[in-house]
């Protein structure tokens, strides 16, 4: 890390370091990601996986993934729509992840069916000395996506919100 | 907002107004709860809807929230499990939402049928002089609850991860 980066480029490495450690399966450098929280100042990390309820504190959210990585034969993020906003010792990421992944193997040396899968996400980060940690990781299914929209999503036609049941 | 309150306390009582407003179907109190992104430290507001894409920028966000509102004839959020964590100027709310709504009615003067719903969302706000504001607000649909363990949600039995298509 260069020193002449500026703060949102560390973030957004940061950021991709995340998902490329789920990539990779790699849970020591998971664990070096994410923010201590045993201090005393009352600051935990949380996660909320697609679908999961929230996880709070760095064992149980390093237990998650630890899970997922031994539950993923393969899995594969590709980050689009990037944007970064740092407000002092935090920064708050959201982006879309495009997933592809392949369950367990049904016969041994192959890989299981591959899936594609559209998540969005906000991710946000601590500044702790030079190093932004994450601080708290939210994903969620886009139920229903309009992302070929040139003016963006279009709420109205989107999928239903708190009222309509996308949640059912 | 009595001065003798703890900063957690202000941000928690931020979190339930931001769940009122939507029940009132009040816009204007929502823009006043929303940071103002309209500077030129490129800090903009991020909010995603269960199983929407992500919205960005106060017009996008508000107009989002005029049009669930003016769709929903009834909405009740019951706020459990908030956890409040302040650092510094910036503080993070998890907490799940049982939501109670009615669409529009199908006979005039009736509710019509009312759906409940669990959401758990990651809010993130801002320390602007006195008050507390809402930088990001990200809620996503529970696909399978756990909530009733007494050891918290078992991630192995969770619904699943990014591998096994819980956002499909």
């Amino acid at each position: 890390m260069s020193p002449a980066r500026t703060d949102s480029e560390r973030v957004e490495l940061a950021n991709t370091a995340l998902y490329e450690a789920v990539e990779r399966g790699d849970t020591t450098a998971m664990g070096e990601l994410w923010l201590d929280d045993s201090g005393a100042d009352g600051i935990e990390v949380s996660c909320v996986h697609p679908g999961w309820p929230v996880l709070r504190g760095r064992a149980e959210v390093l237990r998650s993934y630890a899970l997922i990585m031994a539950s993923t034969d393969y899995i594969q993020f590709f980050l689009t729509d990037v944007e970064v906003a740092v407000a002092g010792d935090t920064a708050l990421v959201t982006c879309t992840e495009n997933i592809l992944s392949g369950g367990p193997a049904e016969e041994e040396g192959e890989l299981g069916p591959l899936v594609g899968q559209l998540v969005v996400a906000t991710n946000v980060f601590r500044r702790v000395g030079e190093q932004w940690k994450v601080w708290s990781h939210h994903g969620s299914p886009v139920l229903a996506g309009r992302e070929d929209e040139e003016d963006g999503p279009d709420a109205a036609d989107g999928p239903a919100g708190p009222d309509g049941g996308a949640g059912a």
